[in-house]
């Protein structure tokens, strides 16, 4: 009964931010098609801490719940906490960025639970799910703000009339935008083990931490940051109804030291991959350090390692 | 104004489980009786850290608040916090789990606000205390759930109609169950110092934390690991309108390791006392670190100290 | 539109403990005048941690998140953490304790969003805001009940009736006053950058943590640990849309070790003063390790640390 409606989920979210736009320094665009769009950080000096918080919990249509929590790290001295008991449909149903969304001067990336409705990734068809909201809900970590025509090519491909689509924009490079990049560290590992081919519907829940770098002063350094966040930052916990033998198997290539591009800052490596995303081993991106409790055996397989030394040339300071 | 309605207070957070038990993962049992049981992991794949943390909360009667926060322990680097501003209320009028519930082929350890009213333990005929709330509810460790005789009887008991009772069930083995003795740091501390004759009425607050373990695969192992991870990992703080002179004299005899059966693994020693608890030390029950602060004279006394070599041995991986 | 009305935002926040005094320890004071008086900790007995919270979210009108998180430091493993994205509103124009409030045989620290409306302590005149608010919210750090005759004098101050004042007073030396004190690491180092003639508009968002010490058995040693736990434990992250060189600047004059006072406790400080505020230099008054994030070129300027050996001094036992 949990596969379900998660867009009507996330909707509850957002309603008090749409009430209340100027207490999470959010401004409300009008669009002349209907499209709800609120601005949590395209533009300088909207967004915050909370606002990213909350559109981390809208992405993953209210099935987990994020908090901000002392860090190690002294860059911030802040660490973004998440943990879901629904992680398949909380990370990869909603919360997976992986909706390129283009028009005319405009790139995206897509995430949040609009994506089951528009149906349009080989991950959301294979799991077969369906969303039977009256709303769409999702997030854009853009640049720019998507046009009136882009958001109705959005509605149309949610199969929702554009009064019905309710989108949060922020980019990488902002307060909010950062927060919610870094809020994706049990998201990436489930990921990574539905690359492996392995059956996400063993896994029971999942808990992670990674460090909340610097907001960076452009975006390109800000997707280097926040991915080195989780590939060299984060700790994720998955309790799994799969026996250690298959844990150890699949936990030799699950973080993200397991990828021969391993041990560059990803600014580095997207730059020498000429920004082609398509260049980048996919099993790259993954956290750093995962715990595996199998709920079969009581066992625990802890597999990769942080390594602070790339985080402190990726944030700088430190 | 607070020592009454316990149970009151307990319903309104079981309400919303009752619900959407699907929230939570939970599935609600229909009994003859008309007794409310939430299975939240008795069965396999029921429940999970939101249960659990929820089922502690209920379990303190709403009088205390349940958190996860980052673990420094390698094995799930997870932690259970817990906060009370009415220790004695929330964990010995309510948490403490001093109620066996026998039947033919059942067994479970009662805890929650129940015991109040069925006043069948010397602990809560020595509060004193009544409980004026229409209702009942109860947490059950337990790896089988209630029949409706069981039910019935515990209604009784009760003394309350059987659909006035509210139980949640969840076995040591599972994710909630797990959490939720997990969370019982500031109880074991009380309940050490109850034993100890110390006046808990001079306890103001209470705070603690401890090392979430990883799920075990049988309930022995279970309630071997949850007990460690108070007993060797647990660090919990007491405000207390007492002398340092007699927190220092009752803080000698406190922790964990005052006990001549520290040192060993719970599940080890519970083996040797081959699983009669009455041959097990009442005095080893106490978290691994306390702070006692004297809100008379401003001076903090610590006495214990966590033990990380036995919690590698009983967490496994660590 | 977030800059009016923070007596309104904090009044919310007050309405659940004036409707269940019993569920904070507290207890409402009855006086002819009918101004609200709730007595959190000034009286032995009453307070607790979760009232030192609300205490403290009510002082921040509302405008920033407080939580009890674990700490490093062994005296009570407590560290109160505080975040906002309206700093200058939520630190300077409410939570400051700018305003001396005395009578006859009255002394108390006033704070909270009812310096608004008074407009009698500079820093609020220099802000330039206004509140319409049809109530005013205070927080009194005090020893002493105000009697009627003081709170109908805060009311006309306020320019209010009295029975649309509500007022909030703890000790020092109380659980719930201890707690609010310490949540004041980013307003420290917000009035330490309004000393040092920072522009604050520039100040997006703010995250800290601070250890919480002992409560004190006197006020003298309570206001001591408290300022120490800000002045030597406290780590402060600010996001601002300013230049690294800039941040640098002023940061070189930032934490309190720039202050020639540094190093002593607060209490040997305060007595070799002789208890005259006026003989402690201000600059002293700020966190003991800041995170600058330059929002306009993504590098963090860190300066300060922590001095653990003040603490252990200060706090005793650790």
């Amino acid at each position: 009964m949990n596969t379900l409606e998660l867009n009507q989920r996330a909707h509850t979210l957002v309603e008090p931010m749409l009430a209340s736009p100027g207490d999470f320094n959010a401004k409300m665009v009008q669009l002349a098609g209907g499209t709800h769009l609120l601005d949590l950080g395209v533009h300088a000096g909207f967004g915050g801490l909370e606002a990213g918080r909350r559109l981390a919990e809208i992405c993953l249509a209210g099935l987990a719940k994020v908090d901000f929590v002392p860090g190690d790290y002294p860059a911030t001295r802040t660490s973004v906490q998440v943990r879901t008991d629904q992680p398949r449909l909380a990370c990869l149903a909603a919360q997976y960025a992986g909706w390129q969304i283009k028009g005319e001067n405009f790139f995206g990336m897509g995430s949040g639970p609009m994506r089951l409705k528009a149906g349009k990734e080989p991950v959301i068809r294979e799991m077969g799910l369906t969303d039977n909201s009256p709303m769409a809900v999702g997030v854009l970590e853009t640049s720019q703000l998507p046009t009136d025509e882009i958001c109705q090519k959005i509605a149309t491909d949610c199969q929702v009339a554009p009064e019905q689509l309710f989108l949060l924009a922020a980019r990488t490079a902002s307060i909010a935008g950062n927060v919610q990049v870094v809020a994706r560290s049990v998201e990436t590992c489930l990921h990574k083990l539905h690359e492996l081919d392995f059956d996400l519907t063993t896994i029971a829940s999942g808990y992670g931490v990674a460090p909340l770098p610097p907001v960076a002063a452009d975006d390109v350094v800000g997707i280097g940051r926040t991915n080195d966040a989780i590939l060299y930052g984060a700790s994720v916990t998955l309790w799994v109804r799969e026996s250690t033998d298959r844990l150890q198997e699949v936990g030799a290539k699950l973080p993200s030291n397991t990828s021969a591009m391993y041990g560059q800052p990803f600014e580095k490596i997207l730059r020498d991959a000429k920004f082609d995303f398509y260049q980048i081993d996919p099993l790259l991106f993954s956290p750093a350090e995962v715990c595996l409790v199998s709920l079969l055996d009581g066992q625990t397989t802890i597999v990769g390692e942080r390594n602070l030394a790339v985080l402190a040339t990726s944030f700088g300071q430190g």
